[in-house]
């Protein structure tokens, strides 16, 4: 069986256990039996293979072998967003999750239309989650509590390039390239930041930048700029690499 | 009246018509009405600002104001996709439309497991038209017929830069940046190219560009590729610009 599965709780002593939702599904829904082998992964950056010990109601017991990995660094990109609604929030989690993105920040702006209730920040857990399954990641992107601007602004240090996804910006890869440490990118609503945010948001040092040429829904501009980070991964590198 | 409009066929003398479902969804849906203004595209390129001079059953003829627009240098990025399932298409079309791709290649292979059958192909022709209305795009995205691997390799000319998206490949943003031509991009089935098929498209002069850290679903691997090529623009063109 290649399937993988999340541990809510790190393996001890070569032991594992499968709750909830994971456990259910490997117990009825794949049918799976003692001996049946997979993975598992524990959320902050390691993955084991395992093999099915016994299986109760809501819990699967595991023996669990040497991680398979060494933790990867943790990635740099955090997206403050102003969640689109329905299904497209699904989309959003499920592509950064992909892309690498390290923390998604629902945004509260002024032209948002989508709550960032309790309920939905732990839907969109649950799609890190499935997402992680799917792409063979080891670390769950970070799905922040609901931040306005402001906060999100105040939370910056010196190290963070931040940026504002806008259609004026200059092309992003230069700029996105031209730096190897972290990365705040802020995506607004659908109509845009007010000129007032836009004014918040460059008075703290973020800089505009265009991820296409054209008028990008809120989840394309997201994972537009996740994919540009990645894309311009290298050249950050090298430069930092530059004495 | 903010709302942009596809004609089937360009403005003639000032005047213009809208026909079938752009004329249905103007005159019953959103109840417009004599003397109410709109801007229209024809999907080559142009747009203009329209009034609407009469609306009659399955149509709505327009008076055209001049052009808004030069037309825009045509994209250089042609993807050639094993097409996922369902929805998975929907948002392939609209998201690569958003993001500026030429061309979009239903690519048939192996492992490949959604067939482009002509009622396929005409439906992401609906997307990409919905698509351009919303970001306000002018050019169509063309939607090709489904094509096997050997015949897209087979059209390839000297000037065109040719990808494959593949986990193993170099950091897509410095292989894109070196290059400013026109690009054909090779996105495989879930499952991926099969060893002959990545050995084909190699002996053509395809390079493997990586494009995440992660194994990604068919249309992130698309959407990241199209962002990475934007975002490498600038790159490109002053690469270009250098004698």
């Amino acid at each position: 069986m290649s399937e993988r599965f999340f541990l809510t709780a790190p393996p001890h002593d070569g032991r594992a256990e499968l709750v909830g939702d994971e456990a259910r599904h490997l117990a009825r829904v794949l049918r799976a039996e003692p001996g049946d082998t997979v993975q598992v992964f524990d959320g902050h950056g390691l993955a084991w293979p395992a093999r099915i010990v016994a299986i109760g109601r809501d819990r699967v017991s595991l023996e669990v072998g040497p991680p398979l990995n060494a933790p990867a660094p943790r990635p740099r990109l955090t997206l403050a967003v102003a969640l689109p609604k329905g299904d497209r929030q699904k989309w959003l989690v499920e592509k950064l999750t992909e892309l690498g993105c390290a923390r998604l920040v629902p945004l509260v702006t002024t032209r948002g239309v989508a709550e960032a209730t309790p309920a939905a920040i732990d839907r969109l857990g649950r799609g890190v989650i499935e997402a992680c399954k799917q792409c063979g990641r080891n670390l769950l992107m970070e799905i922040a509590p609901a931040q306005s601007l402001a906060a999100v602004l105040g939370g910056l240090d010196a190290s963070t390039l931040a940026v504002v996804a806008d259609p004026s910006g200059l092309p992003a890869g230069p700029v996105l390239g031209s730096h190897a440490g972290p990365l705040l990118a802020l995506v607004g609503p659908e109509g845009g930041f007010t000129t007032e945010e836009l004014h918040v948001a460059e008075a703290a040092g973020c800089r505009r930048i265009a991820v296409a040429p054209h008028v990008l829904r809120i989840e394309t501009a997201a994972i537009a700029v996740a994919a540009a980070v990645w894309a311009t991964e290298a050249d950050a590198a090298a430069l930092a690499a530059t004495p």
